[in-house]
């Protein structure tokens, strides 16, 4: 697996949509796809394809194509899917809500167990079949059950004081929803941020300019 | 104005976050910083700071550092957020909620003004004193309204068949939270994606790599 070493961000961030491709394609009964398809299914060139494909090994055969399932796989894991790494889900709002019953967590690398927030009347519902806790419960919690990573769906404005508490308790991994820059307060943190408010200005510029991308 | 073409997406991507944090400084009352000063806060180099905003033409004078208002509103500016682009909503489950109450859409280039959905017992209430209609009466609004952007919050399912309706009525803008990719279908489409489970397998990967980012 040395080989999976030193890829560089942007072809990592490519290979969940290579997977989502190739998951569409099982659905449909392809099993053998050439790099030439995916591309036209995929709006990319082939030869981006072959140049991605090729950090980690290659994987086709010149000429015969790749083998869905098997690429697909094999993308799987490099990705590391089989993890099945321990989450749990701060914030039980419309957000937190959406995060954690319109995601297939155990297909995406993780299992969310526990979800928390601070309103006593959502304390004991479920979302999605997994149970809300109260957050004063969350020590205990994650001294019992160890999750390795946290979902942040909370305002900015209890956002610092979350990632304090879920730091201390030994998270180190975000998937940070909050207009909170963790990396920036703490070291040796693992965060992927989904910053919507800079998305939307992102499409408000290409608009203004008129890109068609 | 003619400077600001052809900048390369990533430093534009960038852009978003420094007006967040200029935003900052003025909730602070910081009213002038160096890029020294702005890297350190924003986890960036100085230098990498003079050169993205050098793009743009400038803004700061040697060794006096950058009027942090003056900044932010030319930043805003190069974003475009002055437009208030008219905006409609389609899907008004927990994620369309979140979405159209969490984010201050007037400060951010657009002008939300109306909320769609098929579901009977939406109609006639309001998210964020928005009104939600009936998905029927979606090309009436458009004629009438003329919105340029549409954000998709719907499920995959239906993600097609809304956005050859919306392309149809003349839509040509969509902040897409649906994993269904629009600019492969479309062509002179302005589309900017939120694909959450993208960026969960992106943080996979980074967690089973152990890498601090």
């Amino acid at each position: 697996m040395s080989k999976h070493e030193n890829i560089s961000m942007s072809v990592i961030r490519r290979l969940p949509r290579y997977y989502r491709f190739l998951s569409d394609c099982i659905d449909k009964n392809i099993t053998k796809i050439s790099s030439k398809e995916l591309a036209e299914r995929m709006g990319l060139t082939a030869s981006q394809i072959r140049q991605d494909l090729n950090c980690f090994g290659g994987f086709g055969q010149q000429g015969y194509g790749y083998s869905v399932e098997y690429l697909k796989n094999e993308i799987g894991s490099i990705l590391g899917l089989q993890n099945n790494f321990k989450a749990i889900l701060i914030g039980a709002g419309n957000l937190g809500n959406a995060v954690a019953s319109q995601l297939s967590f155990n297909k995406l690398g993780f299992d969310l167990i526990g979800i928390f927030d601070s309103s006593e009347q959502l304390i004991g519902k479920k979302i999605n079949n997994i149970d809300i806790f109260h957050i004063d419960s969350l020590e205990l919690f994650c001294k019992t059950n160890k999750p390795v990573m946290a979902i942040l769906c909370v305002p900015k404005s209890s956002a610092k004081s979350i990632t304090d508490k879920l730091y201390s308790i030994g998270i180190r991994s975000f998937w940070n929803f909050s207009h909170y820059d963790i990396n920036l307060n703490y070291n040796e943190v693992t965060v992927e941020n989904v910053h919507m408010s800079d998305s939307l200005m992102t499409l408000c510029y290409k608009i203004n300019k008129n890109l068609n991308i």
